[in-house]
């Protein structure tokens, strides 16, 4: 019997279709949830899942549904998400959110009978663009309680609660987006790598077999500020020497001690910042990820300690913040399994792999076994307006995430 | 004969006046030289130089001068500035400028004859909030081209040429402003030290010796960006760790090696700057100041090569384009010893100093000799809204500067 295939030329043609909303002419795309850009794909998504026969739904947290119902109302989701960040490409989230119509469109259109309901899902906010990543999924799995978004500024400024109004939704509903959840039997979620391991072994399918949690910090070393000229080095409490000293040293630390694991300063504001002005506060955000629970737990505590330590050494004080934190995730064997076994009917070559970047299936997991596929990402690239795949790559990756979907969605 | 004195009461009292126009609702002043509160300064100070009987003159470069005719026409000057940093304070500069007012408006009272005429001066923005230091100071004494100027951007957004057309000036026309200059014999400038040396030996007066030049540096590490969770530590080529280890290495460096020099990194961009993405870009200020014309020039070549180097290390470009530069000064013997032999009749404890900001007499000194008179500033703060004198310090200074004026303004 020949297996079902997606049709790749429809697939790619959306991915097209989707990438021409929200081109910024700074580069790349900028589709941040709820920006007028995304609610222009939200229409483009609806049009498409209404158009492939699928029953649409928007739950309260603004999470797109797009169902195919089988004999019993237990659902098997697969999807990911639509927003990017400021300036992202055009693959992340979008492939698993198309490829996953694409599958749902395949199995409809040869009216095979599912004994489970078949949903696509696309998640609302991600990559936290408005108050912490994966609003949606979290508010999805019950991971989100009224009183923290009810007063949240969102980054760019205006209240989270007048920017989700202007998308018709209401800030003290979202929560609910978890009450309005059918039963959900698995998640399976396709995804571009994000790192150059698959591209560099030359391999079309990563398994993820953990995903690795993170904490995120907002810190700062207050010293003490002071004009350029006329305070003597040896007198300074420059807040941005003691965060030179902190970042590399940290850096070290974590190459020693810590394989595997990261920590990223992405941002840094010194203050009062001017050219002739000794910065009295450095703030700065703080990135730490791991695949493994307890190290990350270690890696945190030491981090934090270190910052203190270089702090008294200096003469300054450090404080920081949790702004937020994901706990690293173990793909069960069940999902982990099923989707070797597939890529091997299949004829696909694939590895094992470790996710550095958190994803919804992450959160996902807090309620269903989840499985996350990966397709290579080539140089990397990730997060830019450069993003590319391969679209051999694509087909395999849709392909297998069809083949799984059938086989979890019968009996 | 008991000495002529200044009537400090008033001094007091205008100084506080001042310190209510521009201030800023998060603290201090922001006076920035053509805001709408610089404006109203502007407008205050004039009608104080016509109640005060002087001669009120504003020349194309928007600097303000009042004046007191002796016999003959050849100018002895004295002055500061108006503007402030950003939430600054309400001292340094205008102690100089009403210091000299109030010298004017005594000699005036007394009816007092002089051999030569007196000028106040208030330069136009020494801050460098528009387009670097010493704008008003620098036309005064011809430092400056038109083609600098014409498409000039400020660091607020507008260009220049917009920014000083609302306060009536046109910037073809400021340089000018030398055209219009009388001939000048000297230049005398009062002026809060700005560090903590006066204070913590308890001396009312420094007379400063030398004052430092600067080179000011706009640099960028440029490495590659990516993924916080999937780009391994090894294989990054993070520009902010790049960055880290400059500043330290060139901290370091400077202590060792290039005692009573100064080098600051004020201001911090990394790019695309965001909590999970590598920064591919560093983008920094460098402030590099000597009292020494020559170990200036060695500490740029330095510094710069460090930089260089760290880059070439951890494979990175770096990048470095100089946006102003001062050379140092040596205050001239003459006027040295007049303040040093006045000081000592006035008995007023004083020390000599060298000056590590940048003052509008380092750029009158390319036409006439200047002196410069330090007060303390407690705790050593400036350019922030704390900024403090003592009264009895501001006091003596300004019987210091009147006696200087009278003296150079008698044969």
């Amino acid at each position: 019997m020949t297996e079902l295939k997606i049709n790749f030329e429809r697939l790619w043609q959306e991915l097209e279709e989707l990438a021409r909303i929200g081109q910024d002419p700074r580069g790349g795309i900028s589709r941040p949830s709820f920006s007028l850009a995304d609610l222009e794909a939200r229409k483009w998504l609806k049009e498409k899942i209404e158009a492939a026969g699928l029953t649409y739904r928007q739950d309260s947290a603004g999470n797109i549904f797009g169902r195919l119902a089988g004999k019993t109302p237990q659902v098997v989701m697969a999807g990911s998400h639509l927003d990017t960040v400021v300036n992202g490409g055009r693959f992340d989230g979008s492939v698993g959110v198309l490829s996953a119509l694409e599958c749902l469109r395949r199995i409809k259109e040869e009216n095979l009978e599912l004994y489970r309901t078949l949903e696509l899902a696309s998640f609302t906010d991600e990559e936290g663009n408005l108050v912490g990543d994966f609003l949606g999924s979290r508010a999805f799995t019950g991971q989100l309680k009224e009183e923290q978004l009810k007063n949240a500024r969102t980054q760019f400024g205006p209240p989270l609660a007048e920017i989700v109004e202007k998308a018709g939704l209401k800030v003290e509903n979202i929560p609910l987006a978890a009450r309005e959840r059918p039963e959900i039997l698995a998640f399976l979620e396709l995804h571009i790598e994000q790192g150059p391991i698959l591209e560099e072994e030359e391999i079309p399918i990563g398994l993820v077999t953990t995903i690795a949690g993170k904490r995120y910090f907002q810190a700062t070393f207050v010293g003490r500020s002071g004009h350029a000229g006329t305070i003597p080095m040896e007198l300074r409490q420059d807040a941005f020497i003691s965060l030179a000293d902190f970042a590399l040293r940290a850096n070290q630390l974590v190459l020693r001690k810590y394989e595997d694991n990261t920590l990223t300063i992405g941002r840094v504001v010194l203050k009062p910042g001017s050219f002739s002005i000794i910065p009295g506060e450095a703030d700065f955000t703080l990135d730490l990820r791991s695949q493994n629970r307890q190290e990350l737990e270690e890696l945190e505590k030491e981090i934090l300690k270190l910052a203190r330590e270089v702090a008294a050494t200096r003469g300054l004080s450090f404080y920081q913040q949790l702004v937020d934190s994901t706990e690293p995730i173990v793909v069960p064997g069940s999902i982990l399994n099923r989707l070797k076994a597939l890529s091997e009917r299949l004829g696909y070559d694939y590895r094992l792999i470790s996710s550095g970047a958190g994803h919804d299936s992450q959160i996902l997991a807090a309620i269903c076994p989840v499985g996350l596929i990966f397709i290579p990402s080539p140089e990397g690239l990730s997060h830019v307006p450069d993003e590319k795949i391969n679209p051999s790559d694509l087909e395999k990756g849709a392909n297998l995430l069809l083949q799984a979907l059938l086989e979890l969605a019968s009996v």
